[in-house]
């Protein structure tokens, strides 16, 4: 078990007419993944409304701003217990054998236009063996393909995009990945949260985009940007893409600065600190229903 | 209420490797829908799965067969009772007010790419009086706009292609309609199913895609190509456009005839036959949490 | 006859292998404009080339510049004399009688996909009576619809994204313009230069885009982004869209600074000064054969 | 030498309204390329003009046409002059060094957007030693990853279409090569004509659509789709790409028929045949200043 604790500081100026939010900032509870204190703060007088995803378990946090400035901080400790598997033992499922709630998964979204990408998915990745193996010889395709390279991609771009321009940021790595697991039947799903551990080269601490794909009946999560220790991942949305789980959506005219991000590793009630790494087995913080 | 009795024959010839198929050919069951007969026969020997969405009330059915010839039939007679109300009396919702299961229909999908048409949305309803009035006018808008023109497009056509191209057949209207609507905040979302009363100048009866829009609290119908007599719609399945309510989905090789759809309304139990016929108020066949 | 002086001054800092460039800053030498002085500067020793194309009279200036600074200064004055007609007495030419050399901008190009475009050119423009009129309608369209916006659009952004995104910068309206024209059949040019009056509350003067249209057996001028004053333009390159008439193109490593440009009008020989304004007339800079 | 005699019929059905037509169906012109005999036959009565552009050699037939049956025939033998070269020999030139005509050859156009795949040509391909064998290895990329799929493409696909989709026929092919090329600044362009020799597994005689790459102060042809025997072409046009070098262009309501086109090999005038074959050498059938 991984003990994360972390902080975000988001501050915005909200133009005159006020401006309403929905934000993707709560860690999200799940079997495995324990939130075991948070704190949530709004500097306007307000009243916010969360509403948590019977399925995701996403909590989106909506609320109207009045003009002037508006700080949202939300801190929180969660507990993150991996399930971990030999790769080998991961199988792909057959459509007819995933659950009824997997199945969005295997279809285009927004971002991610598998529909276009079926005939080069299968000539890349196509006589490869089925398996764990396959999504992580797609995932490496993906990160050696494309070359991070902030600000060179915005709102829009997607996963053609990314095929084209091979240059983008975590979105877009995991946008590709996406499409062309879901191109060769793989069901594949966006999640957005924050991480432990990632390259200081980068830039200060930010949100994370990562993959999360289905096999061996459980999601496995993935990091195609190679900037990250999936170990140090912290869930907080899961969707199709990153149009169902930004971390924020602004209704109205506002404009923001960069969010403010800190995280450590603490020890664990037992005084036990473990520290994410690297690991050669597959990993997942979602339980069997999730 | 609405009785009606409809049947469907899909013939499809399945190459050597086999085919998993995943229909939406159900009738959904909702409150307002009511399914009081349905068969469903296919030519193979074989277990088909059936799943049904909670939330949606989509029904997947789901199988694979085996090479060579298979022909999939379903027939039902459903109870239609529509929901009506006054349009003067439904007004937009406002994002902090929505349920929270309706969020993701405010964001743009696959093939309603509506973060980029909030400038042209905005330029071109955003004046209007917000309500039924301006879902109807983008409605109107989009029917003026592009012609409905057979095979002018395909799997792959957008709502952003369609606005190009200003042609299309009815899923290219309702992705437009989508797409626009989102744009300007308003959820709205893609049905498929099948339609009494359509236009016999269009062809034989076929598979019809609409809208459907949530205003005043509750999901109510529009038909942008103007083809169809909302009355008459019957429920398959909704979603946040065609890639998660395409009415088959293969995967593996095969070779498809055109759908065999015959509709006809029948009589009530008390023997009163009501037709569908295009009315002046709004109409909606959800349930106040469909 | 309109006397523009003006001057250029462009910085760069080309990195450690070296760039080569070539530029179209020097003013076209045509019937309708003479240049009466002019200066380049380069702050490298080098060895430049000119080579003037002998239909478009564009001068592409060449050279490798070393690793470091340059500065490239250009400065002129041109005599421009404006061709004027009546816009009622400028009628559209069908295919059949355009100048073969006039062909090639009635086709698509890489930024104004006309292809695209016939069907929406058509519902908007066709029933309109050919000729001036119906290009000034066509271009009263496009700065009506389009929101001059400041970095809103990149170097691949074409006239379909311009369409649908509703903003850009002189190049942007430019290409939609040209691209509606092509698309009912009247050829339609790009022009970049530099122009005397400009909006100075658009910024610091810069570079132009406009557009030449072929009606009545000559090129006349059009602003669709309405920031400037016919009247006022120089004429540097003409070609089917930015992809041929770029100011500078770059094949290397290089960062630059925002160009420094001053343009002022002078007395003629007589003493006589003319002021652009703006005219009600038809106005052309290109001989019968340019 | 080859001498190839060839025919072409093409039929078409003009709608109420008439139509005007631009063909480049007639051989070109060149020092290479001998016309000996041809002849042009129109079944209506009208009075065509014949176009022949200076810089290209491009002869394009334009006329009217009325309402009903309209057939078009074209039947010519040609002398093809190959000019022959050790690949070896053939270097890339650089920038400064291209004839200024050559220039309009290296920037994107409307089917090959080389602006988009910059940084992906100069991974696959900028590590290559520069020369013919850099070209060549560009056309083997493209020839093998794209599968020849008739109906698989439109008239509005382009260079990046095809590179997602992974199909197209020849049009397609040349469209990819030549935005490849162009994105590592070697000048292509697009070549239509016919060939002898083509696979009769790919149907009947057709148009082909061919590259030629300029390399060594000569253009070069290359056939990426890899259907035919460079040898064997015949140059009607050549252009940036297929928007200024179609076979035919209507400007008007017509419905047409596939082509009739026949080809053969003739013996030249001392009674010697020589027979298109695939060879070691570069060809090109350009003279140094076409």
């Amino acid at each position: 078990m991984v003990r994360l604790k972390f902080s975000i500081e988001l501050a915005y100026q909200v133009a005159d007419a006020g401006c309403d939010f929905v934000f993707n900032i709560h860690a999200a509870q799940t079997r495995q993944q324990v939130v075991v204190y948070e704190t949530l703060g709004i500097s306007q007088v307000l009243q916010p409304d969360i509403y948590t995803d019977a399925v995701s378990h996403n909590r989106y946090l909506r609320f109207h701003a009045a003009p002037g400035p508006l700080t949202v901080s939300y801190a929180a400790t969660v507990d993150v217990h991996h399930y971990r598997e030999l790769p080998d033992n991961l199988s792909e499922i057959g459509v007819l054998h995933l659950p009824g709630q997997v199945l969005p998964y295997l279809y285009p979204s927004r971002y991610c236009q598998s529909d276009r990408l079926h005939r080069l998915a299968v000539k890349e990745f196509g006589h490869l063996r089925q398996g764990y193996s396959r999504v992580q010889a797609i995932r490496d395709w993906v990160n050696q393909r494309v070359t991070f390279t902030p600000n060179s991609s915005t709102g829009t771009t997607t996963a053609v995009d990314t095929l084209i321009d091979e240059a983008g940021v975590c979105r877009d790595f995991a946008h590709l990945m996406i499409a062309l697991c879901r191109a060769v039947n793989i069901p594949a799903r966006f999640v957005s949260g924050i991480d432990y551990g990632a390259d200081p080269a980068l830039g200060p601490t930010d949100f994370h985009a990562y993959v999360e794909v289905y096999v061996g009946h459980r999601w496995y999560l993935f990091d195609p940007s190679g900037t990250a220790i999936p170990m140090g991942f912290v869930r907080f949305a899961t969707g199709r893409d990153a149009a169902s789980a930004a971390f924020a959506t602004m209704f109205g005219g506002v404009s923001s600065s960069a969010p403010v991000i800190s995280i450590e590793a603490l020890p664990d009630d037992n005084g036990n600190l473990v520290l994410p790494e690297h690991l050669a087995e597959a990993l997942s913080t979602a339980g069997l229903e999730d």
